[in-house]
């Protein structure tokens, strides 16, 4: 086996070695049942078990209150832009916060209305809300919805907004990344590819009153309805059963590591360690405001396309994977997911320093 | 490793054990890339080629015609009920033949209108139309739509309905199983988990120009045109990188098989052995009419309940998983898909020649 990659992807991205060798373990012959996972009908008690331990342990990481529930559906968050005002109604309240951001709220315009109440735009994303500013949500308002984590431009809400409306947000890219009071939330969405698992999952945590009463329009389709998936323990139709699979596996590795609080510490460590090295270097320029960083996406510029280039052209020798920015951001970004060993950060960080232009 | 079981589930199902094999080899890293294919992020070249090649297997084992192209999209055949159409417009006209006819009619209703120009519910969905039936389609309708094969009832078209109209298919449990006309058809979709490949996985053949010009209504959502997918080569978004990569290696696996007609002819042979061992046997009533027998899901009774459960008794201590037919139909139900293998037909001949009641 070639050596393992520093993976820096922005998602699908790096997975726990730990996980991907249980996967290859079982493949064939999942724990003495004659079949591999992918092969189990979902309609089984077996799969059913490991259906149901993964949401378990899930919602057993964030503490999950009995008025909430896990759902596992498909199409990630780009089919959650239309599913949340299709359920919750139009008039939604978006802080736009970046691509992804700028795209919730253009669907949700495309199948009613919905109001920008906060846009970092005119200065190029680089930063999120405050913690202590108050954002303008009228109280007409049918939610409020933010963004958790930009991918793309690399910023991250540290607290969670305060708005008088029910609460909806796109946890995509920091999903299990550190603990949330999930119980003050409506709706959390994310798509599993970047700290949860593979991608062609999305994970939905939800008020069940919510989740289980639909209040739209009759013409709204069938998958489209969460009252569809809640009422079916996400098995209305055929789920994407080896995807789900996997995220239980990821979700039991945060639990092993000592869950959420002590994933968000290694976390905290990882990007601490990243953003020192970038600070202290003479040629480097991060993207994001300092309040707004992301412990996520760590994104930067050099003075020079070149030296971008010759940076990168380093990184690629030594192993490194997925570190070119964003087209819309242009520069580097570094991917630093749960599953990003500490090692590879430190090899990056060791590039960074010895790098003179 | 425990002893393979004989896979007769009906979906998710048997996958070949070649491929399983490859997959779970090339786990952890794929083909010294120095990571798994899960981890990889979808915009980079090794995983378009992953992505493209599936793709390209596919439109060859159909020997695509230039005029149409092959898709991936997630949520199965179920969103496909309204995005069909969402897409095609309201008006289509459905053949209904069983429980997945029945909900693609119902949810074509529910975003819109359709008409039902065909059923046999009345006689328990035992047939599907027959090779020289002229359907009764107007020419007003925007399609005909027709379901190939019944998973649940165990019927299969043999021929392909000449209707005036645009035709569409929903092919799920039967792709991949046989030589198909695909240029007669304007669109085919399939969930991916019978024949070609694990859940979470949609395949879409279809015209370019009906994929990619979108004449319906402005507050589709984005996810729910084909035309989003068909311009970014399905990847508008993060599709299921892992699934496709496996559908991948499934039409591979049937292309050095010899293909969709050599597939067809072992198909035709495990379903002759099956009939005729049920037809013998005294104590055993088909539930499909002759001429409408599936070669992918046969299904059967026996004269009691308590004789069903002793014939499933012994099927399992024989290592035969998913004989239990579904609650609508009742009975047995052997799902013999592609990647069955022969052996496992032979040994279920075996138990019900020597099953006397």
């Amino acid at each position: 086996m070639a050596e393992r990659k520093h993976n820096f992807n922005a998602g699908p991205g790096a997975l726990p070695r730990s996980v991907l060798e249980e996967v290859q373990q079982d493949l064939v012959d999942w724990k003495g049942t004659g079949m591999s996972v992918m092969e189990m009908s979902h309609r089984t008690p077996v799969y059913e078990g490991i259906l149901f331990e993964a949401r378990d342990v899930i919602a057993s990481l964030y503490d999950l209150p009995d008025t909430h529930e896990v759902l596992f559906l498909q199409g990630g968050a780009s089919l959650q832009f239309a599913m949340v005002p299709l359920n919750l109604g139009a008039g939604g309240a978006y802080a736009n916060t970046g691509t992804w951001a700028t795209k919730a709220l253009e669907e949700a315009r495309r199948v009613g209305f919905a109001d920008e109440v906060w846009s970092s735009e005119k200065s190029g994303f680089k930063s999120v809300p405050g913690v202590h500013e108050v954002l303008e949500v009228p109280e007409s308002a049918t939610y409020f919805h933010y963004t958790s984590n930009n991918t793309i431009y690399g910023t991250q809400y540290q607290h969670r907004p305060r708005v008088g409306v029910p609460l909806v947000c796109d946890m995509s890219s920091d999903f299990l990344s550190r603990p949330v009071d999930v119980g003050a939330y409506d709706l959390i969405y994310a798509g599993a590819q970047k700290n949860a698992g593979p991608s062609g999952v999305t994970v939905v945590i939800g008020k069940k009153d919510l989740l289980r009463s639909f209040t739209g329009e009759a013409t709204v389709p069938t998958m489209l309805r969460y009252a569809t998936h809640a009422k079916n323990d996400s098995m209305y139709n055929t789920p994407n059963t080896f995807g789900i699979y996997v995220v239980g596996l990821v979700a039991k590795w945060v639990r092993d590591i000592g869950g959420l609080a002590a994933m968000h510490i290694v976390n905290q460590s990882k990007a601490q360690a990243l953003y020192e090295a970038l600070d202290a270097h003479p040629l480097v320029t991060g993207h994001a405001e300092l309040a707004s960083r992301s412990l996520m996406n760590v994104t930067f510029r050099l003075e020079t396309p070149e030296q971008e280039k010759r940076l990168l052209a380093r990184a690629e020798s030594a192993g490194m994977e997925g570190l070119k920015g964003h087209r819309s951001v242009g520069g580097l970004r570094a991917s630093i997911y749960n599953a990003v060993p500490e090692a590879s950060v430190a090899a990056l960080v060791d590039l960074i320093r010895g790098f003179a232009g």
